[in-house]
């Protein structure tokens, strides 16, 4: 393996904490050096004491004398070989199985690196700390593991190369956002994740509620009290209005009975029929979790925040009131689908990046989405190199290639109209029907971008209504200045538009969406008050991880991946 | 005003944007120079061709011939000012309302420093857009505002100096967090915010649910289709039961009707029962939304997740599997808390920095927890200079000392028995009563950090009674290896603690807490699995920026507050 230094941040030496005034009879404190500082530079590590922790990928004894470690702390994809002799730990063998935790004091030393697969290996002096595996009901053992196996136990899949690497590289990503943005001059926003709108209906959505707590609170005290009227008090106490009203019967039917045997009959039904009405309150009051209105639908009036609240779909609207004041914002949080979608591309929560910016048209957003994209292959071949020949040896050979390639080239721009008119003249059978008013399929967009142009495409200008209200109308009246970012493998990466500054037309927008303009007043507020032209788009952070691993299923992009009846831990 | 240069990041040139393919007729793109980047750097700005956007803070015309307009863009705290010649632009009116937007072009002009208050102004040739207010009903005047009317509304209130303000601290200290970590060798973990665990009960949660729209769609479906029995139907039904009953009693009363007339009208009631079982099952089946359990909670097994699921109160206990297999991890994400506080301290959404660390122990744990603080200290300082001295000015005079105070003080360090033994002993009467058990208050956190230490206070080894099962316990089996980090100003500003690592205890202290261990067998995993000693904490992160801006209110410091009842867009 060759140890090139693997092009991270400076490292803030491990070595050199604060001095600590707390020192009552506390065990002593061991500064532990990273494996990437170490295998970033070699030759100022040699001869030097260190402290290491870490997991054991593969560990084997020569014999009751000697072990070598293979150890791995998760700072980069490179092992470091540990030597420790029999005389330095007694039990040799507790140190080997795969997995096994260790925490380790020694001497680093250079090796010659035409004799050796390491180039500086580590003498132990003192073995700290052993956490232990059992090998024989270890859930990772040392033989191969499937990628759809692994995400059945999430708490320990992070312990494998591949969900490591990704950790790394989604580390990294997250951070050249962050970077990219930053010094374009963009400030963070955090958008809400509990939100009253709707990003006009982007998606099913998850509700957010307490009324099932109160609900079983209610239910708990009333069972533990007794306190509460059950359906069977409520049936006793209608049968003695039936039983009541009988007897009121029987005595006119009867006719002996005088008026005023009569009037007291009278009186004992209307007190039955208060106790049936008091009970029946009673269980209503003491039941307030889950009440419906008068049309059948759920009441939340006694829900947290009064009203329905949901996950929010995308953090755009309420990032466009920062963008009306502060110019370039934007967005990277959590966004949520309630759709019941099993495929590799989809997750019921997942990270989405989106930048929004005043006083900017299409264009200008196209540039910055491209600029943006462009960074992020770059920061990866620069940061991740490591991590990127693991997934090319052992996930996709192109990965390495795809970066370099959408690193480098000017994007194709194409209108919507110029898109269909290829496929139209396309010489390929398309299982989607082409014609002008489509949604472009995937098989729509991989053929722009694999086979015509063999690059990112964006695709603007598309006809509006396959678009959402709030994208700006273009002055044909039938399209709107919206954009999609097509790449190579995972097809559309980003999408996104001007936004419509012009009140009148927005307004008209919403009503022919058939959406109500009541909710969208604070929105409309934005153009009706100092109105900017301004732009934004979305990133799905997965999308670009997948786009960058060469991994399939985007289960194995996200640490816990929530899915229709999966949500592990 | 002086126009020192903020220090913020090398800004990208916004004017050097990608040539562009795109030409089919759009309008010119028009690159713009953020404020920010003139006002930092005067010389090289003298004379230069530029187009600014921004919204007129202050504007005036001296005549029909002259408009000053006070430019601000959001990308700094300084506003930029705007002549424009009645030559340039005919409705000088239009433009000189505050909060009016513009896009302007021109050329910037350096000013003699000695008679002027601005040190170079832009010189306009071109008016681009224009966005108007109208004065009489734009709900953000001239005139003062105070925090608590901003907060009705939250879609423009950014457009103030203190929001805006608040957003460019957040949006570095955001930065900064980043940095600080990647820096130290952690990596940045996306911890899932829908959670099937409890982080040990931590506060009240919130749940997601798609039952509500489910009930709601099949109530909806129900009345479109006519095709439910409604409870009018099976009310109905039991009257005709009630009247079958009545018949037989009235056919065995009159003594007049034969067994076969009686065995008729008996299996007429029978069947009128059998409708209304029926009409019943029917209404359930076709309302499987909201099902209850026969215990009378509700059942999930409908929902999306086939279980009860709920927004996340913490990321701790996720982060651990990944710094159990990484070594160093973090995660920085929104957090939740369904309690009914009102108070300026509570948000039901909140932001929450969680670092958690492998082979580190307590003192490891203080030691990061003091780097971090005092990184977050330094970074405002040296990036939000302009920004802190609005806030000393218009907020809280002492917001920048404090900020050094902690930036260069070594933290206190005392035991939590110390820190008893020191308000016992105190010249002062409590309110909350002082001995060894109790949970400190804020009037006894204040005490320690304002009166006995004057500055940062690190308290540690708590009793165990009233801290989470998941903290070490200490060889004194009486208190558990955490600690608060508490500072002038908001008390408690980080918890944190060194994680149980010995399996055996864990489980005792799960069972001495009344915890089921079967939801923690993936956490306890981690240490039947090759367990390694650990330690994390956690850092509300608009704690930091109450601290940091000296503002009161915690609902001035999040973009979009979430509190009981109140969950705007």
């Amino acid at each position: 393996m060759e140890a090139a230094p693997p092009a991270m941040p400076e490292l803030a030496d491990d070595t050199t904490s604060i001095p600590s005034s707390r020192g009552e009879g506390d065990q002593s404190h061991h500064p532990r050096t990273l494996i990437r500082a170490i295998v970033g530079a070699i030759d100022a590590h040699d001869k030097k004491r260190v402290v290491v922790g870490g997991w054991v990928r593969t560990g084997r004894r020569s014999s009751s004398l000697l072990a070598f470690l293979e150890l791995n702390d998760g700072s980069c994809q490179q092992n470091l070989q540990a030597v420790v002799k029999g005389q330095v730990y007694g039990d040799l063998r507790r140190l080997t199985p795969t997995g096994t935790s260790v925490l380790l004091e020694g001497v680093l030393e250079k090796l010659d690196g035409a004799k050796h697969k390491q180039l500086i290996e580590l003498q132990v002096e003192r073995v700290i700390d052993v956490g232990e595996v059992d090998a024989r009901v270890y859930p990772l053992p040392k033989t191969k593991h499937t990628l759809e196996g692994l995400r059945d136990i999430p708490h320990l899949r992070p312990r494998t190369d591949t969900i490591a690497a990704v950790a790394r590289i989604r580390s990294e990503l997250a951070f050249a956002t962050h970077s990219f943005f930053r010094g374009e001059g963009f400030l963070h926003v955090h958008t809400p994740i509990i939100s009253t709108s709707d990003c006009e209906g982007a998606g099913e959505m998850f509700q957010v509620t307490t009324l099932f707590s109160q609900a079983d609170k209610v239910e708990k005290e009333l069972k533990e009290n007794g306190a509460a009227p059950s359906e069977a008090d409520i049936e006793a106490a209608k049968l003695v209005v039936r039983e009541k009203g009988d007897a009121i019967a029987r005595l006119k039917a009867a006719k002996v009975a005088g008026k005023q045997e009569i009037s007291a009959a009278v009186l004992e039904l209307e007190k039955a029929k208060e106790i049936v009405s008091s009970l029946e309150a009673e269980r209503l009051r003491l039941r307030p979790g889950i009440q419906r209105k008068d049309d059948g639908t759920i009441s939340f009036e006694n829900d947290f925040f009064k009203r329905p609240a949901y996950l929010t779909v995308s953090g755009q609207l309420q990032a466009e009131t920062y963008a009306c004041a502060l110019g370039k914002v934007y967005t990277f949080g959590p966004t949520f689908r309630a759709e019941k979608s099993h495929t590799s591309r989809h997750l019921a929560e997942f990270w989405m990046v989106e930048p929004e910016m005043a006083f900017a048209d299409l264009q200008y957003d196209m540039d910055c989405a491209e600029r943006y994209v462009k960074h992020l292959c770059r920061w990866i071949l620069d940061h991740c190199r490591e991590d990127m020949e693991f997934m090319v040896n052992h996930h996709d050979r192109t990965a390495i290639e795809r970066l370099e390639l959408v690193s480098e080239t000017p994007f194709e721009r194409i209108s919507y109209t110029k898109a269909i008119k290829i496929l139209e003249d396309a010489d390929k059978e398309f299982e989607n029907k082409v014609e002008w008013g489509i949604d472009l399929a995937s098989e729509h967009e991989r053929y722009l971008t694999d086979v015509v142009f063999e690059k990112p495409v964006i695709v603007y200008d598309y006809p509006k209504e396959i678009k959402a209200f709030y994208m700006r109308l273009n002055d044909d009246q039938k399209t709107v200045a919206a954009m999609d970012v097509l790449v190579p493998k995972v097809g559309e990466l980003i999408g996104g538009s001007q936004r419509e500054e012009r009140l009148d037309i927005l307004k008209q927008r919403l009503i022919d969406g058939g959406l109500a303009l009541g909710p969208y007043e604070w929105y409309l507020d934005l153009r009706r008050f100092a109105t900017v032209k301004h732009s934004g788009f979305g990133m799905g952070f997965e999308r670009m991880l997948l786009f960058a691993t060469g991994l399939d299923n985007i289960r194995d992009i996200i640490p816990f991946p929530r899915c229709p009846g999966k949500a592990d831990l």
